[in-house]
């Protein structure tokens, strides 16, 4: 990170935490030079960066000022207690029903799982895969089965070694997509029946993957800032014979929640002392705004308990379906799970991500996808304190691109789908995100499509619904 | 096809069945230009390709003459008998055993499951995934998950048609490989504890697969030469209640037999009388040796209850991952069990084989793989029949690259195995084909592996740890 982001990123904290209030004058470009010892060039360049991320602006011969925000921001939903106790999964057929629409491009996509595409180096990519095509040695179609790609496997290693965390090649397996090498790990740990503990709420694939092997949840409680709940977590653990957790500690979808790392450290340990196993689901952690990468919890694993599941999908390469697992002491088992099941991940799209890492622009494409991202998370949030009804909460997520909106009264967020529906607006209603479909009244949001010039629009629109639900409850 | 290549199948089908003899002449080129009513270059040209596939040769001036084979070709084994009685299912960990060793390169693959990648048009594939990924809509990357590419999906459909069969476009879900197609096929019919029906011996991915999903496994007879036996699947049907079966009716693996088109009728009917779904693996029906592509089980469907699942790896793009399933009356709840379990297939894959396919060398690559693994065939059997111990018996299927060989006496292909791998060749143990092993003096031998100078010796090696074992039991 240049010197010039890193000083941006402090201040654009300051402004967040409120240190720097709405309507204050930042200090002048000399007096940062000074007092920070960097180039008066550096501060200008900061400067522009934090106003073209909205946080500050230029007013003519006066200087810098925090943005006067057009709404009072909103709070943040309250921590999630959880149902806290077992329960078989059925939440697939309302899954089905409501995101069936989802996928149609004349919707506004608020209720999608997925970025916008434009946002992706598709055109070097493809140069990539050409690329690595051409070279390819024939018999690596019948030998690189599982667990993948020697080559991508190493640098994937590479990238756990930068970012501060420590994996070898020799236990990752490369896999169709993350969401395969979650299923995987799923059946490694688990028989029908038995109980996993997940996140309430949680990402309605993990719900459908346990639906799908017939096994039971126990949702654990959650903090909408800081994830897990380690009591509720220590509670469950007491009361049930849970045979794996499927977490996500970074940027969870949908909440955007993010563990710090000490509870990160100590989960590892709860988990480690029962020798229970994590299916840690990593796929948003490149796409942090703050200065680092989020480290994962198998950072602290010791044991090989662990089972880490990232992707290229959500940061580089959407419809090539390359994802791993870094499992642990599992990896053999899930290389064998992998090989029945499905074989082998498609060669042309390993080959062309890793001739794509190889030539080195990957990190420079992930720093302006975080801005852009940050950026427009910025724009909706102001969109949503502007034009949602008094009472809404939503979360400000650090990284990723969700927002878990809690809207005021009961206003039934399906009831909201259907009507947003009708207005060619899609939005993922709250019910898709836990076995017992209590989240009735919330909403995620996907701020992920920052090239959609309807999305203001459709914040408006969606605002005036919930306005008119709220008012239809209150009579 | 071609009238000489039509001309030289019909011929070489009279050497083969013993309307020509070995050693006997053949007519003038002058004589069956006038009994066909082709022209003498047709004949010509029939006669130079049944001279390349080795079944006649040209003796100066005195014309063609059905090749002497250098040793007597060797009979075809018996009928399999089925076990016939329900079983649990747990071979997987010996095929991990055995087959851990069969990618190394420095093997000779007779063991191999694969084709030699050089039989594959890897380059013009290449340029096909290029181009097609250049011209890609971006949001083809969210859009197009599951059931797949509307485009490759229609392509597919047209090749059913031009087949002789006919399926709709929209029963075709796209998957990673066949073997994910029959895995979703397997999940969407069964529940873990019930019973699915298949051939003994059948190939040893299906035994995984059940064992995967906690099924278990009836077996029905079969015959080397036609598969699938109808009266022992009657008497299976009676006493059991099978959730669905799981047979090979075209080049089945390992046998290499040939349902004929009257008992694949035969046997959509009986399932059809009881509404059991046939999951139907199709995936070697492409490389026939004889005039036509054989009409698949599902030709004959007329209730939706045949899922016939295809794949691109066996002719035409190994490592590219894609297969399908056409699974009639199932394809929605398969579209939805693909996107739990791994989401979509690769693009670039599916897109790149779309391109290969429009620009119309499929057809003429396809009739090239026939004609080299026919021609390899001959060469392999021969030398089996050459160097293998008085007894042995071989199939001789009609397409596909596998033989089924019977050793003599109670030779034990473990043994065999473990010995040939001390000579750097790998060969296919019979027991893995069943749930019980009991295939144990059987080998399934490669002959797909057309440019191996080394195959030729690796067969008389065999032959000659064949011989030392038979005489080992003699004692």
């Amino acid at each position: 990170m240049k010197r010039y982001e890193q000083l941006a990123d402090e201040m654009g904290e300051q402004v967040r935490n409120g240190s720097l209030r709405a309507g204050e004058r930042l200090p002048s470009v000399r007096e940062v030079s000074a007092s920070r010892r960097v180039s008066p060039s550096t501060v200008f360049k900061a400067y522009y960066l934090l106003e073209a991320r909205g946080l500050i602006e230029a007013r003519p011969r006066s200087g810098y000022f925090v943005t006067a925000r057009t709404a009072k921001p909103r709070a943040e939903p309250a921590a999630n207690a959880a149902a806290e106790q077992a329960q078989s999964v059925a939440v697939s057929e309302l899954v089905f029903q409501v995101l069936g629409h989802a996928r149609q491009q004349d919707l506004v996509p608020l209720g999608s799982a997925f970025a916008s595409p434009a946002l992706f180096p598709l055109a070097p990519l493809a140069r990539s895969v050409g690329r690595a095509l051409r070279r390819l040695d024939p018999w690596r179609t019948v030998e690189d089965l599982s667990p993948g790609s020697e080559t991508l496997r190493r640098q994937i290693a590479l990238r756990y070694l930068a970012a501060g965390s420590s994996v070898d090649a020799t236990e990752i397996v490369i896999t169709n997509g993350a969401m395969e090498a979650l299923n995987l790990c799923l059946e490694a740990l688990t028989q029908p029946g038995d109980l996993v503990a997940i996140e309430a709420p949680c990402f309605y694939a993990a719900l459908q993957a346990l639906e799908r092997r017939g096994l039971r949840a126990v949702e654990v409680a959650t903090n909408p800032r800081s994830g897990v709940d380690l009591a509720s977590l220590r509670a469950v653990l007491a009361r049930y014979p849970v045979k794996a957790c499927w977490f996500m500690p970074n940027f969870q979808n949908p909440l955007g929640s993010l563990m710090p790392e000490e509870r990160k450290r100590e989960l590892v340990a709860i988990l480690a002392e029962r020798g229970i196993p994590l299916i840690e689901d990593d796929v948003y952690a490149e796409l942090y705004f703050g200065r680092h990468r989020p480290l994962p919890a198998k950072a602290f694993d010791q044991r090989g308990l662990v089972l880490h599941c990232g992707s290229f999908s959500k940061s580089l390469a959407p419809g090539y379906r390359v994802g791993w697992t870094a499992a642990g002491r599992f990896a053999g088992e899930i290389a064998r799970r992998k090989l029945m099941s499905s074989l082998a991940t498609a060669l042309p799209s390993q080959e062309g991500i890793s001739d794509y890492l190889q030539q080195g622009g990957y990190d420079r494409h992930l720093r302006q996808l975080r801005h852009t991202l940050s950026m427009h998370q910025a724009k909706v949030l102001r969109a949503i304190a502007k034009h949602f009804p008094p009472g809404t909460r939503v979360t400000q997520p650090e990284g990723g691109y969700f927002l878990w909106v809690e809207l005021p009264g009961s206003i039934n967020a399906l009831q909201l789908h259907r009507l947003a529906l009708s207005q060619q607006i899609s939005v993922a209603p709250g019910q898709l995100f836990s076995a017992d479909q209590r989240f009735a009244s919330f909403l995620r949001l996907n701020c992920g499509h920052p090239g959609d010039r309807r999305s203001e629009q459709a914040i408006k629109t969606l605002g005036q619904i919930a306005r008119s639900l709220a008012e239809g409850e209150a009579r």
